[in-house]
C-alpha cells in the first residue's frame, strides 16, 4: 500500500524545489530502475505492481495496486513500477578526452537523449549551464534509458567553467568550417545551445574553433537541427576518425 | 469565438479516425502554419489570439481568447494560433536518389524529427510501414517544425514496397559492417526499425547492405541509440562523401 504522505511525497518529487528539499528524485520502469541500483544510486523504497526484484533488499519493497502506481507516476502510462532514489553527492569533473557542455537546454526529452549518446559515444562528463533542465526531473531520467548511471552530470557556471579550461573549445554555428572536412582532436569541449536561442553570446566569445554542419534541403527554408539530433552528429564526427 | 461544433470537430482530430473521416488535420503555433500555408496545404480556419496573417484571406481569419484557444489546442501550453487544414492528396513516391523507410516507428516525437532530418539532408521521400503513427497526429506535425510541407510522407506495405525496388537496401544491425569505414552510394533505400524491436524480421529479409553504428561506451551496459539519433548518424554518413 502506498500512504498519502508518500503519494505527496512523490508527486511533490516531479518539481526540482522538492526533489532540492529532500534530495530524492524517482525513476520509473524495471530497465532503469535497475541500472540505478547496480550503480552508485541509494535506493530508499520501491513500488511495484508486478515486477521482480530480487536483488533488493524485500524491506524496501512496496506491493501496490494499479491504480495507487497510477497516483504516484509521472507518466501517462505507468510501468510496472517506481523507485524513488537518493539524489547522490555531485562527482567532480575529469578535465580530459572529449566534454560536452550545455548551454541551457530546456526540453527534459533533449537532455535524456543527449545523455543516452554520451554513454554510446563514451564520453563520462556532461557539463551543464545552471538554467538547464534538471538531470533528476522524471522525464530526463526517463529518456536516459538508464545512461544517467554512467555519464557524469555536472551543474556549473559554465562560462566561468569554460573560460578556465585549457582544453580547445568547439561550437556550431552556420558561418563555422564544415564539420565534414576539419580534422577534430580526441581531446576539447564541445558546447551545445538552447533549443531556440543556439549558444548565447557570452559563451560564444570562449568558443575558438567555429564548425558547421553542412545543410543539404533547402537552404532558405530549411531551419535547424534539433539540439540532440545535432549533438549525435558531432559526436559521431568526433569520435570516427 | 470557437463554436461548441468546432471544438468537438478540432478535438476529435487528435485521433486518427477522425483525421481520416473529415480528411482534415491541425497546425499550431505561427511557424508550422506559415510554411504549410506557403506550401500546398488548403486552409480551411485558422483560430488566433494574437497572431497576425496578413497574406491569409480575412474570412477564414476567427478571433478567439486564451481560453477558447486552450479548448482546442493540443498542447499543454499553447501557442497564439491553430489552423485547421485539408489533408492533401497522397503523391507518388520518387524512387530516385536517398530514400528513407521507417519500420513501425510508434513515438510522434521520432517520427516529426525523422521528417525534420530528412529534409536538412535533403531527403525527400520518406516512406512508412502501414503501423507507423501517422504524419498528422498533432504532435507529430509539432515536432517536424514546418518540414512536413517539404518531405513526401508515404505510408505503404513497406515489405512489398522494398521488395519490388531496384535500390540497394541499408539496415543497421549490431553485426553490420562498420558504417564510418563503408563507402555508401548516393541511391538506395535505408530502412529504421521500431523503437523497441528494431527491424522486424521480414523486412529484414529484404535488407542487401548490413551497416552498423560503433559504439565507443561500455559494450555490455549501453543498449541503443534513440531511432532518431541513429538516423542522425546514418544520413550525416550517406551524406557528408
Amino acid at each position: 500500500m502506498v500512504s498519502k504522505n508518500q503519494i505527496k511525497l512523490i508527486t511533490g518529487l516531479q518539481q526540482k524545489k522538492f526533489r532540492k528539499e529532500h534530495q530524492l528524485f524517482f525513476a520509473e520502469g524495471k530497465k532503469v530502475i535497475q541500472e540505478l541500483i547496480h550503480s552508485d544510486f541509494f535506493l530508499e523504497y520501491l513500488f511495484t505492481t508486478t515486477a521482480v526484484f530480487p536483488d533488493v533488499n524485500p524491506k524496501k519493497i512496496i506491493n501496490i495496486s494499479e491504480s495507487e502506481l497510477k497516483k504516484i507516476s509521472a507518466l501517462t502510462t505507468p510501468n510496472d513500477c517506481l523507485a524513488v532514489f537518493r539524489k547522490p553527492e555531485p562527482k567532480k569533473i575529469n578535465e580530459t578526452g572529449l566534454i560536452v557542455t550545455l548551454d541551457d537546454i530546456r526540453d527534459p526529452g533533449n537532455l535524456g537523449t543527449i545523455i543516452r549518446l554520451c554513454d554510446w559515444f563514451g564520453i563520462s562528463e556532461l557539463v551543464c549551464s545552471e538554467e538547464t533542465v534538471d538531470i533528476y526531473n522524471p522525464k530526463v531520467v526517463q529518456a536516459t534509458m538508464g545512461s544517467i548511471a554512467r555519464v557524469n552530470v555536472s551543474y556549473v557556471n559554465l562560462e566561468k567553467f569554460i573560460s578556465e579550461t585549457n582544453l580547445p573549445v568547439f561550437g556550431t554555428f552556420m558561418d563555422g568550417d564544415n564539420i565534414y572536412k576539419t580534422e577534430l582532436p580526441k581531446e576539447g569541449i564541445i558546447v551545445m545551445g538552447n533549443e531556440a536561442n543556439g549558444i548565447s553570446s557570452q559563451i560564444e566569445q570562449t568558443v575558438n574553433h567555429r564548425l558547421a554542419i553542412p545543410r543539404f534541403g533547402n537552404l532558405q527554408l530549411t531551419e535547424s537541427l534539433n539540439v540532440a539530433t545535432a549533438t549525435a552528429i558531432i559526436l559521431s564526427e568526433f569520435k570516427r576518425s
